[in-house]
């Protein structure tokens, strides 16, 4: 196998001379003048190295991504308790589909599609007010990565706030079944900012290395979660990471990953690295089109596969 | 970490005296009958070690878990033009429902879900007889094993044809859909057949490490699919081999498995280890529940979830 | 008011006229072959008088008209135990949909939709032979219009036959439930058969008039029904008679009535007039387009709208 | 036909003996504390006699009965035009589902269900404010009943307010399509206020009447709407008007009619008589279950199903 860095070089190369790029999310003006042609991939493996490659450092709208962010520090907060009122099952549908809430009484599928991280920005308000929670995720996800540069972007909070209608819908529908304690402002409030939540792809693969490493930073050493938390999330964001996309994402790629209708992935390949790649066209499921296609390479290239043999076995 | 033979018999001990064991499935005569303390576990490791305890030679319907040989045979014949026809991505319905086919225009969500299944065995049979295609998966999964005493139960294959009234009205209403080429009742006899193959755990761990072994059968150094191929069968067993519990045993094993309604579950350990345990009493999702347990309990102990660091990476 | 036989030619002739005539049923070549150009209309009149035009003494395939025909012989012989197998209600979705079936444990929403429709042919076989009840059935017809020429297309049943998977589907799947008590070939055979009904506007305008006149055949003094289930399918006729189109009948026509897919439509004006109209091409919700339109005409200039005050009320 | 005022005072003899009461709504307090055994109700013909019986004059809280009174203003303002946003067939589901907006893209089934009527609502209040929209409704409703007592009870509506989740995220999602104009939150204050009107069975009959005669007010010969609107709207209430029990109302009464939470019904038997009835106690499908009863009686002993063969025909 070729240098780590030579092939991220490659990859970051050959993504650029992609010409079919997918569609920028174009819902809220923010995400609508991201410029398609951006690209971004950091890599920070277990010993510590890094490798970068394009707008590695610029930072984009993690948006859905953060709801790996915020299960942790809420499964930090209340344990297994969480698991009473958000399901663990892929859902089969898309990622703000209400159908299933009706027939399931109100429990969404899992964490990852809307429904589900509006429950989880409920268990993180508790009874604190919106501005606590979420600076105190915010100083949660700037720990992880060690980067106190990481920012809300009020702006797109904002814009979410003000066109966010079918999560309005979620959040009062579920609050009809009694599966939020909050009113469905405070916790859109909270669902809102933590989408906003604004990284590059060096800070996102920094703070996804607890669930590379078995819950515990490799730099600091210190421990976020248990091992068995760390690969309990991983296993969440195989099967429903990519929304109704999760099947093709594990089957083209192979790794845990949470894609964001930003553009971006954070990918996990367990011992081994921390993956982040941004590029801002989607393709029809809402993951990133050319980001994905960066991860199928590199996974092919490397043999980080989760599917594959171990080596080490 | 204690020797694997001692934790193999560790845990076919502690199976053995638990005491809540599910429900054995009582649609057809010949699986109501089977003895809910019935408990089998064999092991078969990269190096072609076996470690078995309790019932391991016993042979047991494997329903199914018949769907990954069907599905690798069925690559073989047509490649990758079978997903024209089979999505993949978890169903989020019960492994029977007909509902997702209506407005997905008869094309099933993936091939492990019965309507799925259903479109492989009418590629398996494409313009032969069922009688040869039966024969030609037999002998596959025979070879696969590297044992010639695997069986078809014809009373189970009977049964099913009796009763299947669930399965023959989605074979029909895929016809109507024209994803059948074939009539309904011959995709069927193919379907019903494979799903009365007869395998012990012994068998069953030495037919799905080809899974575990990047596409070779390690033994005899036959290539059955290609590494990439091999990946992505475990890809799918992972997101969608328990149907809508497949979240939940990501969750909880981390392995990518496949379960039949006979209480039969196939594991496979990428580069460690292929794994069968049988324990007839199922959970309400149709999984064997102590095969899930005694699953658990293994990954716990030996650390082989793909969602753990590797320790070689 | 003008002469209803002058009514009725002028709406002929304004028919003749139109020339987007809707989509001729394809799916089986006896209704393809069928001259969109075609059109009947035959009113009979409480008074028994009649008034024809266009093509009324043509027999046409009635196909789910025949529904009628078969709920009210089933109610005959089983009385309202009918109803613990098949609802009441309008599906809100399309004729042939399965969907309901999954989540109402295989009881159809009513017996004008195809599952419905099925579980009466069931009740209609009771323990006979699928010939007898076919036999029993043509027999009513006839004796309903007094006319001994109706016939069965045996040409029509065998293509239906040949071609019905998803009717096929939909009698499995409710035999999986429980929900037939013949096998679902037989109860097939009668659905398909009655569905065959070739009948001309005359024949079933008069085979209507029971519903007209509280059950009594006027012509004869021969009661079929209590004047009380007489008014009923007339009310599910309403509610139900047009698929997911029925509100969208009631609301430009208001009349019970029940169309087929070979273009007929049996209306009813209780105490006035039994009405069939027949023009092959259909709209997109499968009821024919210029049938619907020519009786939206008649109700419009004889005021026989049962949404319209009652001249003698 | 006994006379109709020793009809009507038997039934209510007859309901008031009646213990199974169904059960009344208690989302919210307002309701909840409604005594079951209330009963009500008021008959006005044609020539203007009026037949009362039991609580005829004690107001109560017509819930979705109002749905009648804002369909019709709405379509005075807009005409036919309000057709592009609300459907006209039944839904096949519950009164609050949001499952058929999602696969409708926002558009509801009919102006029957909320979904429906916050439609309506949101036309309703077309560029004005929501407290001049309710005044309007309410100025049009005195004026049909000719009684200037009836009122909105604040109270019930601020409890819908306060409890409505599933009403606001159903304003909400469709708000999401484009299918509303207005905010949510001033659509929903329209509609939970037209909701919250409060109206006696002498009232609620009264205002009824133009229904009954051809879109006039026969007292004052005031045209509300045209003939054919007037029967259209009949037409709606006969297919759509009691949600998911619309087919059984029309199958054992036979009348258009819209039932409220509140325990009400509005029936018209065209040409002949508007009829309203009262008991709070809800069968399963949310209809007035000693309501039903009374109805089905009525016609029973009048003859005044439109299902039946009309007398001066």
């Amino acid at each position: 196998m070729p240098e780590l860095s030579q092939i991220v070089a490659d990859i970051a190369a050959e993504i650029r001379a992609t010409t079919d790029r997918g569609t920028v999310a174009d819902y809220i003006e923010p995400l609508a003048r991201i410029d398609p042609a951006c690209f971004g991939i950091a890599i920070t493996t277990a010993d510590g190295t890094e490798h970068v490659a394009g707008d590695a450092d610029a930072p984009f709208s993690i948006q859905s991504i953060s709801k790996v962010f915020a299960l942790t520090l809420a499964l930090g907060a209340v344990g297994d308790q969480l698991w009473k009122r958000v399901g663990r099952e892929p859902s089969g549908s898309a990622f703000n589909s209400i159908v299933q809430l009706e027939t399931e009484h109100g429990i969404p599928r899992n964490p990852f599609i809307n429904a589900g991280a509006i429950v989880v920005s409920d268990i993180l308000l508790g009874r604190s007010a919106p501005g606590e929670a979420i600076g105190e995720l915010l100083r949660f996800v700037r720990g992880l990565a060690g980067d106190e540069a990481i920012f809300i972007d009020e702006a797109v909070a904002r814009a979410e706030q003000d066109t966010g209608f079918r999560n309005i819908a979620l959040a009062n529908y579920m609050r009809a079944f009694g599966n939020l304690v909050n009113s469905p402002e405070c916790a859109l409030g909270v669902y809102f900012h933590h989408c906003a939540l604004a990284m590059s792809c060096r800070q996102l693969a920094r703070a996804g290395r607890f669930l590379m490493n078995g819950g515990v930073i490799p730099e600091t050493g210190h421990s976020i979660v248990s091992p068995q938390r760390a690969r309990r999330i991983n296993a969440l964001m195989l099967t429903c990471g990519h929304y109704d996309g999760s099947g093709e994402f594990a089957y083209r790629v192979g790794l845990p990953g949470k894609s964001g209708v930003g553009g971006g992935i954070l990918a996990v390949a367990p011992g081994i690295a921390s993956i982040a790649v941004w590029s801002p066209g989607l393709n029809e499921r809402g993951n990133s089109q050319l980001g994905v296609l960066a991860l199928e390479r590199l996974v092919a290239r490397t043999g980080w596969s989760i599917f594959e043999p171990r080596e080490g076995g």
